[in-house]
C-alpha cells in the first residue's frame, strides 16, 4: 500500500494529537509503520508492554508512546496519556481515503431524478440511486451500489462498493458501510398452515444511528413491523447477521460472524466476541461480554464475561469445566471403578 | 417506512382472509401494526397469548383475532381460527412492494439478445442477463443483478437488488431472492497430489423449486457432477452456506447462519436453527428440527428435536447434561475426595 | 447443465491425462458423469471403494479408473496410479468455461484511462476498473465486478460476477474469485477512549500468492499496518471470514463459514472443517487439521487433529469425552449415589 499520500511536520501531528513532542518539531514523515518495520520517513507508536523491546531499535523518525517509556525512546518523541487512542487518531491521518474531493455522480450512476443530494455527494460507477433517496452532504456512494427507494443517509457517511440498502432504510451521519453488506432485507417470517409456509410481508424498516460502522458481507434485516435498530456509535465485523427486530444499543461492538435472532436486545457496551450466536427475543443488558462462538440461550442480566461449550455460563466457571470436559472419559471409567468396588465391598 | 400505500375497507379485507367480521365493515384502514403500536388508522393482530394484556387498551380501528378472544376486543374483530396464518396474509395486504407494475427492461441494463423475457418483466438498472437466459412473466430482476448465461427464472420470481447467478442454474416460480445471495458458485472440491490442490470443476448445476425464498448473502453452490436441489417452499435465512451436491427437501427452513457441507441430504419438514453445522454426505430423515449452533456428524433416522455442545442428541437428553456440565469441576473433585475416601478405607 | 461443449476421443483423454487405454482410442464422448448416472456417451470415474458395486452395471462409453479394478471393468478403461487426480484432471477438460475467448471490454464497463490490461483481458458488463488497475494477460474481470485502485491481478485470473477487491489489494497468478466475495474491506480495529470507538484506519493491504480460490461471499481483511497474507495454493470456501493481518501458509485449505480473528497465522497444509473459529494472535504450526465448528483459542504447535465442544483437543481424545457427555446427567447420579452410600457406611 501505497501510505506516502502526503507528508506531516512532527510539529503538525502533535499538535492534531494533542501529544508532549520532545525532538525536532519541522522533520516530516509520511506514513505510519509498526516499531519494527518503521524506516526514518515512518513515525511508529508504542501502545503494549509487549512491544517495548522493539523500541530501543526503532529506526523510525519519531515514536508515540506513554511518557513513562520517553526515556528509553531513542529516536523523536511524541507522548500522550493513551497512546493506542493516539495510534488511531493517528492511522487516520494518513488514511489515503481519508479528505477525498468529491468526484460527484459519475456518468454511469443511475440516479433517480426526485432524489435529493447534498452538497459534495460522490456517487461511483454503475451505482443505482432509487426514487425518494435523501443523500446528506459529503456522503460517497461507491460504485455498484445500490440505494433503495426513499432511505436516507446522514451526512459524510461512506458506501464502500456493491453495498445494498434496500427501500425505506434510515442511514445517520458517519456510517460506513463496507461492500457487499445488505441492509434491509426480509426478515425471516412465515406463518405454518401446517402444511407449508406462507410469508410474512415484512413492513418495518432498520434505522441506523450515526457513527455505525458495517463490515463486509453483513447483513442487517428490515422489521417485521417495527424497526430493526442499531444504536449510535455501534461497531459491527464482518460476516454478521443481525435478524429483524433486533435492538443493539450505543457503543457495542460485533466481531466477525456473530448470528443474532429475531427481536433480541442487545445493550449499550456489549462485546460479542467472533461466532456469537444469541437466540430470540432475548434481552441482554448493558456491559455485557460474551466470548468466541458462545450460545446464549437465556437472557442476561447482569454485566459480565460469559461463555459457551453447551450454554453460556460465567467466564471462570466455564475455564474449570472445559479443563474437566477434557478428562471426562477418565472421569467415568473412574466412577465406574469405584462402583464395582462398593459392590465388591 | 410508509406503509401507506393503499387504504383497505374492514369488509374487504374479512373476505380476502375468509374472517368473520364484527364491527362496521366500511371503516378504512391503512396498515397494519401491533396491538401496542397501533392507531385509529390502523388494523392489528393478536396470535400469541403473551400479548392478550394489550388487547383491552389497543386503539387500533380492528383486531385480527381468534373467536375465543373476541368477546375481550374492544374495537372491531376479525376473527379466524389461526390468526397468526390471518397475519401474514394481512402482512401482504399491505405490503408497499406487491403488486408493482412492471417497470420493463431499464436502458441501463445489459440483456443478452438472445435473452427471453416473459410477458411483464422488469429488469433494474446495471442489470446483467447474459446469453440464453429465461425469464418467466412478471419476473422482477433488480438493480445491479447478474444472471448468468442458460440460467432460467420461473414466473413471478423476484431478484432484489445484488444477486448473482452463475451459469445454468433453475430457479421455480414465485422465488424471493435477497441482496447479495449468489447461487451456482463452485463447490469446493480439490484432489491433492501429495504436495498441492488440483481443481475438480464443478460441471453440475443448482435448481431451485417454486416457492423458495433465499436471505442476504447467502450461498447455494453448484453441483460437482450433478446437481444441488432445493425442493419446493423451502426457505433458507441470511448467510447460509449451502454446499455443492445438497439436497433439502419440500418445505424445510433454514435460519440464519447455516452452514451444510458437500452431498448431505435433509428430508421434508426439517428445521434448522442459526449456526447449526451439518457435516457432509449425511442423510437426515424428514421432520427433524435442529436447535441452534449444533452440529451434526451423523446421519439421523428419527423425527425429533437434536441439539448438542459436542454432538447432537435428544434435546431432552441434552438440557440434563448441559445442566451438568456446569458442575464438571465440582463433579471431578467429589470423584477424587471418595477415591481417596476409598483408599483410606 | 449442458456438459457437451466439445467431443474427445479417449486417445485423447489418455495422453492428456497419462493413463493407459485399455478400449477403442476413437470412440469419442461428450461429458463426465458418476458412474451410475453415466451414458454412453460420456466418460465415469472409479476413485472411492464405496462405488464398486456401481462399476459392474455402468453404461458409460469408459471407466477411468487404478489398475487394480481394470479386469472388473465391463466397458475401456482407463488406468491411472490416481484416478482421482485423474478425475480432476478430466473434469477441467470438459469444463463450459475453460478456454473462452477474450470477450474484450464491454462497451458498459467503466476502465479508468490509466489502467494497465494485458493481452486478452476480458472485462464484463458494468464491471469498474478503478485507477492504476494492471491486469494480467487472460485476466477475466466478470459482470458487476469492482476493481478498486492500484489493485493488480496476476495472469490467467478470474473474477466471477459481483466481486469486489478493494484499492491496493494484491492477487497472483490463476486466481479465481467467486461472486460476492469481497477482499480488502477495512478490518475491525478501534480504540477505545472510555466513552466510546475510535476508528484506527485499516492502512495495509492483502496480498494473494498465485493459485488461490476464494469462495462466495468470502471475506478478507486488509492489514492494519503490515499486509493480510494468503499463500500460494490456498483453498478457501465459501462464507469465509478472515480478519486483519492473518496470514495462511501454502496450501492450506479453509472449508465453508470459517472465520479467523485477527493476525493469527495458520501454517502451511493446515485443513479447517466448515465453521472452525480460530481466536487472534494465534499460531498454528503446519499440517495442522481442525475438525468442523471446533474453536481454537490456543496456539498449536503440534501437527495433528484438533476438535472441540468447548475447546480444542486432540481428535481422538474428543471422541472418547463427547461419548461421555451424553452420560453426564448419569455420572452425576451415580456419584451421588455413592457419595450417599459412603455417608451411609
Amino acid at each position: 500500500m501505497n501510505q506516502d499520500a502526503h507528508s506531516l511536520t512532527l510539529a503538525e501531528i502533535a499538535t492534531r494529537l494533542g501529544a508532549e513532542l520532545r525532538g525536532n518539531g519541522a522533520q516530516r514523515v509520511n506514513g505510519l509503520a509498526t516499531l519494527r518495520d518503521a524506516g526514518p520517513e515512518h513515525i511508529t507508536f508504542l501502545a503494549n508492554r509487549a512491544y517495548l523491546k522493539d523500541l530501543a531499535d526503532t529506526r523510525a523518525a519519531a515514536v508515540l508512546l506513554h511518557s513513562s517509556h520517553a526515556q528509553s525512546c531513542p529516536v523523536a518523541s511524541l507522548t500522550l496519556a493513551n497512546p493506542y487512542l493516539g495510534y488511531a487518531e493517528l492511522s487516520r491521518l494518513f488514511d489515503p481515503l481519508a479528505n477525498r474531493e468529491s468526484a460527484g455522480v459519475h456518468p454511469s450512476a443511475v440516479v433517480a431524478e426526485d432524489a435529493r443530494l447534498g452538497e459534495g455527494v460522490s456517487v461511483g460507477p454503475q451505482a443505482v440511486i432509487e426514487s425518494g433517496v435523501v443523500l446528506g452532504d459529503g456522503v460517497i456512494v461507491g460504485p455498484g451500489c445500490v440505494v433503495g427507494a426513499d432511505t436516507r443517509i446522514g451526512a459524510d457517511s461512506r458506501l464502500h462498493a456493491n453495498v445494498t440498502l434496500y427501500h425505506g432504510v434510515i442511514i445517520g451521519a458517519r456510517a460506513i458501510l463496507h461492500s457487499g453488506c445488505v441492509i434491509g432485507g426480509d426478515g425471516f417470517g412465515f406463518a405454518h398452515d401446517g402444511k407449508g409456509w406462507h410469508k410474512i410481508a415484512q413492513l418495518g424498516g432498520v434505522v441506523l444511528g450515526d457513527d455505525v460502522e458495517v463490515g463486509s458481507c453483513s447483513s442487517i434485516d428490515r422489521g417485521a413491523l417495527g424497526d430493526t435498530l442499531i444504536g449510535d456509535d455501534v461497531k459491527i465485523d464482518s460476516q454478521v447477521q443481525i435478524a429483524h427486530n433486533v435492538q443493539i444499543g450505543e457503543h457495542s461492538a460485533l466481531a466477525g460472524c456473530v448470528g443474532i435472532a429475531g427481536s433480541t436486545r442487545v445493550g449499550r457496551h456489549c462485546m460479542l466476541g467472533g461466532g456469537v450466536g444469541l437466540s430470540g427475543h432475548l434481552t441482554i443488558c448493558d456491559g455485557v461480554q460474551v466470548t468466541g462462538m458462545s450460545l446464549v440461550t437465556n437472557s442476561i442480566h447482569e454485566p459480565g464475561i460469559y461463555s459457551s461449550g453447551t450454554g453460556a455460563m460465567d467466564n471462570a466457571q466455564w475455564r474449570r469445566n472445559a479443563v474437566r470436559f477434557k478428562q471426562l472419559d477418565d472421569i467415568a471409567r473412574r466412577l465406574s471403578r469405584l462402583e464395582k468396588a462398593e459392590r465388591g465391598a
